[in-house]
């Protein structure tokens, strides 16, 4: 239960340090592990602790390092925990987590978990260079094409065109597990988490995003991670998830 | 001038589509272009466009989707400029960029520069086996013992203690060229960073840093890149730096 099958090597993956932005999963030397845990300390007193949802909450926190965070998430499902228990089942399921970039993927904890970490970048290049739509929006296109994303979590944390493409998919019948989606920026963004919302609702996707222009990669794979920390919780017995 | 030298394969780079967080460089397809081009247009009606420093509170904005971010970088040196004019010269002289995890390092684009792109982790596991220090930090004193840091582009993105271990290394006679750091969080991400402005101001080295909890991976490398891009101005002849 420790590591990754995919690609990534060792090295690629989260080391034991890099808890701060995106894991306490992460801390293995001491020092780590204290600051680890305050800082988990410090969130759990800026944000509710009572819900899955919280957990997601308390994460955007962590990982942003803005206690205003909380307030900019969103989620869609049969209530706030759906996507948190949907994507916890398919960390024990051991099914694909698909990040948009290489930043995402390398972000992704290489512990807690056997599901394969794959990237959709790299891929989709003809179809990019043939339409000119982005090479991120052109690769989760050319995945899921594959069937990549069905049953997956689905991941974007950098590129608006990605969480475009992947609304697309799952309006065309693509039905992954759940979408983690925070990408940033000024154009496209928001309206493109906005689109992920309405058209994952529709179809019965369970969405973690967040609202406004914020987000980025740190984000997305913290979340991710968070993910992931819920389904070991699961594994050990301290948290059950509704059927 | 297209490629690095170092370890890192043309995937683990940026590739052309990670615009939206931190590189407008990396744009090549048509809306790639466009919506990098949109995004940095709406950035320049938030953010001044004078000074070089300048062109770091707009990258800061544009990395992490928020216009009052410009308000929260910080600049040590002869003056705001100082630390990108030095920073734009060492990507000129091809200096190794130092970034302390992976995923920073997984953000630094692989265009308009030929400087070796290194990262930290992975060096000073028996250090850290040793002391109890994050993996993070020790792996910085590890990097500094073999003399990796004089003169490079030093980027911390995720570890306060790596900020901390870098401080101490530029106390002991340590110089690299310019310091990105970001680090984010609750726990001494603030305080690492005011320390480093501190020590890397009685010593001379300039430093990019911002105030407050907020930061990340995202952020360093945006910054980073931002650097590089103000290199690739200086090649073109639109920007001259200062001696």
């Amino acid at each position: 239960m420790t590591t990754n099958t995919d690609d990534a090597t060792d090295d690629e993956t989260n080391s034991d340090d890099d808890f701060e932005e995106y894991a306490d999963l992460g801390a293995t030397t001491s020092n780590a592990m204290d600051i680890a845990e305050t800082s988990m300390d410090r969130v759990r007193e800026l944000v509710p602790d009572e819900t899955l949802a919280d957990r997601i909450r308390q994460k955007s926190v962590h990982a942003t390092g803005d206690p205003e965070f909380q307030y900019l998430m969103r989620f869609t499902g049969a209530d706030d925990d759906e996507p948190v228990s949907a994507g916890a089942r398919a960390v024990l399921d051991e099914q694909p987590i698909v990040t948009d970039i290489t930043m995402v993927k390398a972000g992704i904890t290489g512990r807690g978990h056997d599901c394969p970490v794959k990237k959709a970048i790299g891929n989709g290049a003809e179809l990019a260079a043939e339409t000119g739509m982005t090479r991120t929006a052109a690769s989760v296109l050319e995945l899921d094409k594959q069937g990549v994303y069905d049953g997956a979590i689905a991941v974007v944390g950098n590129a608006p065109t990605a969480a475009l493409a992947l609304a697309d998919c799952i309006e065309d019948g693509t039905r992954p597990a759940v979408v983690v989606a925070t990408p940033v920026g000024f154009v496209k963004a928001a309206e493109s988490r906005e689109r992920l919302r309405k058209v994952a609702a529709e179809h019965g996707v369970p969405t973690i995003t967040n609202v406004g222009r914020r987000g980025g990669s740190g984000l997305a794979a913290g979340l991710t991670n968070e993910l992931v920390h819920v389904a070991s919780d699961v594994r050990e017995g301290t948290v059950s998830l509704d059927d």
